[in-house]
């Protein structure tokens, strides 16, 4: 039986990992640069090194008895390497690669029959019906919207000079109703899960708040939604958690990004749902088996704290969060900085529209 | 506002507090005896130290903002002083050194009309109407009910014998219906709240199963078990969770003992409740307003899991336990050892009859 998981990064996603490990009787060790790395925090042994330090995961390897994940810009064929050498790798670090090339994760998804956004290689608007606007985005090391650029004109000379030598495609941007997100999850043995189909909103490019209902699961675009992300699952491999990222457009979805992790669009699940994305993913790659991914409540709302300015961890206004109905919050043991994710609220209650209001009044209360 | 808590024990009670405290942004330290404690696993600070030592206590109050403990055999008088010398020490000391003599807690709440069993500090049958059996108990350190002896009757030499120099009382062993624990939490404006009632199953003096459910909240005993609950309350200072043991007898309320602190009756509401007993200690030793004690579900079952014989952990059958529908499993980080608390499992469900099978037979599956 698996005793020690391994972690590579020991952020705000380590540490909820983490949180749901210890429980459940496993270890914990991370690789995180930050001295006291959020994980380290709450239990978790830390190996201080950079994400991409070979000889660091080499000695994470051999301390544990799987390794997994928080953030995909890793080490993929170090990671491939070491699984073919004997070692419990989960997700398949194969799968890894092909998600950290953006635009081999498109050709995947297109050669298989997922809907997704015209794009092209070639900064060619002659690729796409219908003209502008553009999202150029990096192909690899991209996140929360960064290395990405929206223009109106596929202007070669503009482009290579924000992006330099970086390798880039190109992506339409669709006109969306709505972004979506799905967390599905696949256990050892090969059983998958999907948890409901949440809607997130995002704020200059980081995922802002995310809003489930139960008063959702007979809309038609909530079944498409979750076929189209179980679909999309079995194009990957290995144990663990994905967030399936989509866009609602004319009605129909279309997959925007794969992320091979647990997710910001499942915080909520820690109280909403009856097993949580994290302890999902601990069940997922120690070979336990999934659990419901049901909703406890009719709705729930997640919003993210983030940092101000550079400056130690204040919370004042929390005793007010705290006197309101069914609300929960997370800080990450992170100190603040501008526009950094240092924490979570989370409200539960009976429709989306409360909750959606709830959880925005909630955090206005907090002075960060 | 406090920033760190300090908590006199880091057994499995500080563990779980510890994980309340960190994603409300508090630093926790815990004085506990035993090297790398439950609560250390965590992310607690620790002073390695015996839970007596007032230099450990004296340190403890020095580094921290608040005190509050997981064990009420701690030296309530130092307490005391330090809270006179303007340390902030959650619930009062005061209160902590009544319910230390357990005879000196009889007579607090027979003086102000809470219901108990008849009981003396005196050997002597003619103080009690209608005789035997009776429980002789240790005024001070007893818990899980060790210190406690059955007898038929009041034959001195064979209970001197057996306490020694011990000072005793003795009680009337009263047939009763069922054992019940009311958890009430007072905050530090002096708002309380109490948690639904729950049924208490012990075996061998340990508390073994607990078990609550919605459709119980109507009956008659339900509302005398939280009025005699918080009438009992109000008989106790400070800030914290309390948990209040009661038998009924003949369908009337009889108060047992209070736990000055978080208790096992209450480990259902870490999934079970909108706050955990956990959590809503934190909020109340810091200032914070308490949380809705309110279920979120139809009923729940707790059962401990006790260790057998002196070896490692092993969780054999764990796969087989989370594979059953909305069951939870906690492990303290510790050994097994003959009878010692490990872990619990819960397992939430619709109603009483179901979660209290089905927690018993989780239980079966795990190979400890």
């Amino acid at each position: 039986m698996i005793e020690r998981i391994g972690i590579v990064g020991g952020g705000q996603l380590g540490r909820m990992m983490t949180e749901a490990a210890k429980p459940l009787g496993f270890e914990v060790t991370v690789i995180d640069p930050v001295e006291n790395c959020p994980a380290g925090q709450v239990g978790a042994d830390q190996i201080q090194a950079p994400l991409s330090d070979l000889e660091a995961i080499d000695s994470l390897a051999h301390d544990v008895d799987v390794i997994t994940w928080e953030i995909e810009h890793i080490p993929a064929e170090y990671l491939e390497y070491l699984a073919n050498e004997g070692h419990d790798i989960e997700p398949d670090p194969h799968t890894l690669a092909i998600i950290q090339d953006k635009f081999i994760q498109k050709e995947l998804l297109r050669n298989n029959g997922i809907p997704v956004a015209p794009y092209s290689e070639h900064l060619d608007e002659s690729n796409f019906i219908g003209g502008g606007p553009f999202i150029v985005k990096s192909r690899k090391g991209g996140y929360d919207g960064r290395g990405n650029l929206v223009v109106t004109d596929l202007n070669r000379i503009l482009i290579e000079d924000h992006f330099g030598e970086t390798s880039v495609y190109v992506e339409q941007v669709l006109p969306f109703e709505a972004e979506l997100s799905v967390i599905v999850a696949r256990d050892k043995s090969g059983q998958t899960v999907a948890y409901p189909p949440v809607e997130t909103v995002h704020e200059e490019n980081i995922c802002h708040t995310v809003v489930v209902a139960q008063e959702d699961s007979k809309l038609p675009i909530t079944k498409q939604a979750i076929d189209i992300a179980q679909d999309t699952l079995k194009l990957l491999s290995g144990a663990g958690v994905f967030a399936i990222e989509m866009f609602v457009v004319n009605g129909q979805i279309v997959v925007n990004e794969i992320a091979p992790r647990v997710h910001n669009s499942g915080h909520h699940t820690i109280e909403a749902n009856v097993t949580s994305q994290f302890e999902q993913q601990i069940r997922a790659v120690t070979g336990l088996p999934l659990g419901s991914t049901e909703l406890r409540v009719g709705a729930a709302a997640m919003i993210n704290i983030l940092g101000t300015r550079e400056k130690p961890l204040t919370r004042e206004g929390l005793d007010r969060v705290l006197s309101r109905p069914d609300t929960h919050v997370h800080f990450y043991g992170k100190s603040s900085r501008p526009a950094r994710k240092i924490g979570h609220i989370t409200v539960l209650g009976g429709s989306k529209e409360y909750v959606k209001l709830e959880v925005s009044d909630a955090r206005k209360e907090l002075i960060i």
